[in-house]
């Protein structure tokens, strides 16, 4: 027997803190009635329990148990937990509180719990969780009164999380919708099983169809990538809503590109990536989950609006380009489709207002919803309904429903009426993978969430040796420049003098230049006047010795390397390109913004997980609202995107090959030119440094 | 008697077409029950309907009559309203449909109707209406079967739209709600009785507190303004949802401010000026309408978030920013307060987290909800419950409810579960003015909404006889120049003068100049080749007579009056300023943006109602995300905003003398400079040309 089986299909399952007495033990026993095994309550308090017999202890049951829920006070668990071990018990879930959510003495106890539990090769759920339902057994085991009256047909829909309170709400919420779940597990304090164990389980299971899951914390990347390709792979979907992404926080210097990168990006990149959808609160899991138990998702962003109400269709339209849909006028063939079908008051473009006329011939009505569905001009089909209840609604859906049989376009309804009205109608379309929703609005952002995302990673590059380039604490220029030289790209030329030899190599390299001083001490060599930024060449020997002087009056004890001489770049569209490294799993995140002013006026970024090839690296450009600045707007020039994309692949590359030893490259800025992209200024950061030092590698030829 | 007397208080009711046999008009003889005065049913075919005498015609009633109600086929329909003018009604509500909304004939036939009734001095509502509820008197005289079961504690709240339909689903909505509508009238048609006309009747009604108003085309302004003043100075609200508003379209020309402007921006501006609020779908507009029925708002942004479940909590944080809300962590005094209340393993900062042990004890619970409301750190509360249902709801619910009676600061509440297992308790809260909603999205959104809004005009400035400026279809160079000057708003130096005089000039003005062709037959001066930018002054003369032989080859017959000099500017921050002429009664809409590049990528822009004194264009200046571009953005020179502010000022006062004799005006670039801020270029459009013609008043120095 797996484990799987010992927590979803337990030959039997016993119950410690049985009793008729209090209200959650009671609610406790009697759900677990439904349950196609033997039960056993224990309570060496009691005969019967519910008219079943009640057993003294763990250890004298009739039979072999494997799921043993334990709802006693905090203090008599850890003996449960020692009892069902002895029984033989493969997974216990303890319910009861008083645990790591209390403070320093539950968590030791939470501890204890867990190192008893190893001894006997048993899991825990829990503890201070609701425990579990599981539908093909029959199994609820949980004494959450949201368990009360939930539907029992079968979604396919699974749920996972942390939190009991909104595990009870989407119960709730399932049920108002009338939907009964395959599967539900709230894992409590994740003393041994967490939610991403138990997402992993249901994944797993023939039953489930869609997962929605309820994170507070971030699983590991690899795991939650080995969870959702799992899920992928087996034609299943995976919805998730996670809370406390604004408590995270963002990093204060707004000008770096890192800060502008919501905390929690690379988990967001990567769900994104795996097909998985994310959601902001607890409808939109569900109505999510329910659209996913469908055949077919949109391909696209078009979709055309059917409605017997000409004011709520224009609701729809007014709103759709804000959610990032759009309704295609259809055309002269689907229309001539339509025409014979509604009265010439109705409307055959889209929204297709079908008058209440319509509405009320099911035949009529379905025929309308095949010509939108199969016109090959939109997406999904927006049903959106008024006044329609009782019967009347009834027949409605049924036609709505037969038409999405017929269709491979995905069907979505906005029902805006009492919820009792239409309590039947709306069951019967969401367990059929139609979701319902309350208003326009919710419809519209539901049908933006079920367009798959684009989001393809390269393959890693051969490895380049670039490790090396991080050996020591803060890098030289020259470290720096040669870790762009290995990574092939371009940086702004000079050469490392004495003053005396400054002036004769500022002249080959243009009318003004830039100087940098060269020591291993200075890590910020701005500060202590150490840059010196267009300087006409023939003063560069003057200025040099000067600078130079400056230095050690500042910084008596730094060593001298030299001067760099470095050529001023000549003006082009400025790019920010940073890439944060690896960790907790998660691939780098690598994020483009337009540089100068904007970035910090607009927060004009997009980002990706690396590696990216040149290809993708283009396509994340795009997504930039200024990419028309490159792409040679209102006659300008067009800029080298294809050296752009190049610097960029190369560094996400870069990253993946520096693995964990790499906090954030970042180049900013890289000059876009006619012909060439050149990263004026490189900076590293390691996880090898002491922190909070940063490497200037390259420092500006502009600031 | 006064016509809203004859509509809402009428002493009899009359229903022309009253029947138990068809479905419509079984409800709506059935509804007429709870009116509190006599009702007649009509009908030559019947003596008996719902128990009541039925008469034959509307001239053999036994007593007076104010209200007939007309529900027979649309060819009979004309009769019965004559035969109502005849018995002296003063309000025929016609819910036969067959008429405008059907075409041509139908059309004719409305008209007809309203002659009709013209003749007797009766008003008409609809038709093709669904009719009326008025709580007041029992009045339910409407066929729809949303009517049915709607509670009836008298909310304040009343509904105005066109549409049957939506009125029904606002009904339904109502009803899951708990909420019993004080009035609600469908106006249909519109043949005489308008949605404003209807909305204005309701805003005086002492019973009404809170409008609700569904439209679907824009009112006229003024009487938009006069009725959303008078509701504020009544103490009362309105809601709006307006739908079709993507369909109002936006100019082609991107580049153009205008085009920048949402469709029905004056409306928008103009509901936000009065306090009244704009929503977005069916649900905020009942939920917004909820709130404001309480006694107070939200003065500003910051929400204190009290929870149960430490996880919802997160998710209404998360959100918050996203919604424009702030959480601020409460200080050390209120959190001292709330600690003696909360366990320690919940939490006093923001979002409080009293732990499902405070939820069971309404009294504790209580006095968190004082302790964060009477805080003074927060503008608004909001309540995120989970799983708590029935009699523990409406403990909760209660307990919320007198902290809010306690405190000036408005409660909101989240309440994640069950509809059925809190409606108790959700009726009982919303019906003292609290909305309930289902997620925190929703409650985030509408805390949002109810932030009053800033929004004062300037007092009219003294007519300057701007329209004389307006007399020819085309402006020449000068008068435009002129109107600037009238302005008081700075343009380029320049003369215009013979090309024999051009290099004198020129040097007066600077190295280099711009030179234009100045002709009253040449709208489009560039496309003849009669604009040169950026010529040497020292080569100015040759340059213009070169100009004048290029265009007098392209246009021959062009009267030429000589030759502009103008100076280059130098460069600054560039604005665009433009301001779209008053029209149906709405005051100049005056819009702000970025210019260059940015405006065309980033939208930057911002509206406001006109007039503007200098301070109000500061602060819509401001509200530019490029702000800090004229603020002295890193280290660079503070732009003269004074400079700005008085010619946007003078530019909204010009658009206001001019009234709807101007179509717009637009300076595009301001250029904005250290001091001073100059119109570069100067566009005006009048009603009075010919359409659609453009006369360039000032062309660019720059284009």
């Amino acid at each position: 027997m797996t484990a799987v089986d010992g927590l979803l299909h337990p030959r039997a399952v016993a119950v410690v803190g049985a009793s008729e007495r209090s209200a959650m033990a009671g609610r406790l026993t009697r759900y677990l009635s439904g349950f196609d095994g033997p039960v056993y309550p224990v309570n060496p308090n009691h005969r019967r329990v519910h008219g079943l017999p009640c057993y003294p202890s763990l250890l004298e049951l009739p039979g072999p148990v494997d799921l043993v829920l334990v709802l006693v006070p905090a203090a008599r668990v850890l003996s449960a937990v020692e009892d069902a071990g002895r029984a033989g018990a493969s997974f216990a879930v303890v319910l009861s509180s008083g645990f790591a959510e209390v403070g320093a003495d539950g968590r030791a106890l939470q501890e204890q719990l867990v190192e008893v539990a190893d001894r006997y090769g048993m899991r825990v759920v829990g503890p201070n969780c609701q425990g579990l339902l599981y539908r093909p057994t029959g199994l609820a085991a949980t004494f959450t009164a949201a368990a009360d009256g939930v539907p029992q047909p079968d979604s396919g829909i699974a749920y996972v999380g942390q939190s009991g309170a909104l595990g009870g709400s989407f119960l709730g919420k399932a049920r108002d919708r009338g939907i009964g779940l395959t599967a539900w597990i709230s894992v409590g304090n994740q003393a041994d099983l967490t939610t991403t164990d138990a997402a992993e389980l249901l994944v797993a299971d023939p039953n489930v169809r869609v997962l929605a899951c309820y994170l507070e914390e971030l699983p590991d990347g690899a795991r939650w990538r080995r969870l959702t390709v799992q899920a992928a792979a087996a034609g299943k979907h995976v919805v998730v809503l996670r809370s406390g992404r604004s408590a995270a926080g963002e990093r204060a210097v707004a000008s770096h590109t890192g800060a502008l990168v919501r905390a929690g990006a690379a988990f967001d990149l990567l769900t994104r990536e795996s097909g998985a959808i994310q959601v902001d609160d607890l409808d939109e899991l569900l109505d999510t989950a329910v659209a996913l138990t469908g055949e077919s998702r949109p391909r696209g962003h078009r979709i055309g609006v059917i409605t017997s109400s000409g004011g709520a269709g224009g609701l729809a339209a007014d709103q759709a380009e804000a959610a990032g849909l759009v309704l295609p006028e259809l055309e002269r063939a689907a229309q001539d489709v339509l025409a014979p079908l509604i009265p010439a008051f109705g409307s055959t473009a889209n929204p297709v207002d079908v008058t209440a006329q319509v509405i009320d011939d099911a035949g009529q009505f379905g025929a309308v919803c095949d010509a939108v569905a199969e016109s090959g001009e939109v997406d999904a089909v927006l049903v959106v309904l008024t006044t329609i209840g009782g019967a009347a609604a009834v027949e409605v859906a049924e036609a709505i429903l037969r038409a999405a049989e017929r269709s491979t376009t995905p069907f979505v309804v906005a029902w805006l009426y009492s919820h009792e009205q239409i309590a039947e109608a709306g069951s019967m379309l969401r367990r059929n993978g139609i979701p319902v929703l309350d208003t326009t609005t919710a419809a519209l952002r539901l049908i933006t969430r079920l367009v798959p995302q684009e989001g393809r990673r390269a393959e890693p590059a051969a490895p380049r040796g670039l490790s090396r380039f991080l050996d020591r604490p803060s890098l030289t220029e020259a470290s720096g420049a040669h870790l762009l030289d290995a990574l092939q790209i371009a940086r702004p030329r000079g050469r490392i003098v004495d003053p005396a030899d400054a002036e004769t190599v500022a002249r080959e390299l243009g009318e003004h230049v830039v100087l940098k001083v060269q020591s291993p001490d200075l890590a910020h060599k701005s500060d202590v006047g150490g840059v010196l930024v267009g300087i006409p060449a023939e003063r560069a020997g003057r200025a040099a010795q000067e600078m130079l002087d400056a230095v050690a009056a500042s910084a008596p004890h730094a060593r001298i390397d030299g001067v760099l001489v470095q050529e001023v770049l000549p003006p082009g569209v400025e790019l920010l390109v940073g890439v944060q490294g690896s960790k907790h799993g998660y691939p780098p995140v690598v994020t483009v913004g337009m540089g100068g002013t904007t970035t910090e006026l607009y927060s004009d970024v997009a980002s990706a997980l690396g590696p990216l090839d040149a290809g993708q690296a283009v396509a994340l450009l795009r997504r930039l609202r200024g990419w028309p600045l490159l792409d040679g707007f209102r006659g300008r020039p067009r800029c080298d995107v294809d050296a752009a994309a190049a610097a960029i692949a190369s560094l996400s590359q870069a990253a993946v090959e520096l693995g964990t030893d790499l906090t954030e490259l970042e180049i900013n800025p890289l000059m876009v030119h006619a012909t060439g992209a050149v990263a004026a200024d490189l900076l590293v950061t390691t996880t090898r440094q002491p922190p909070p030092g940063r490497g200037t590698c390259v420092s500006s030829s502009r600031s």
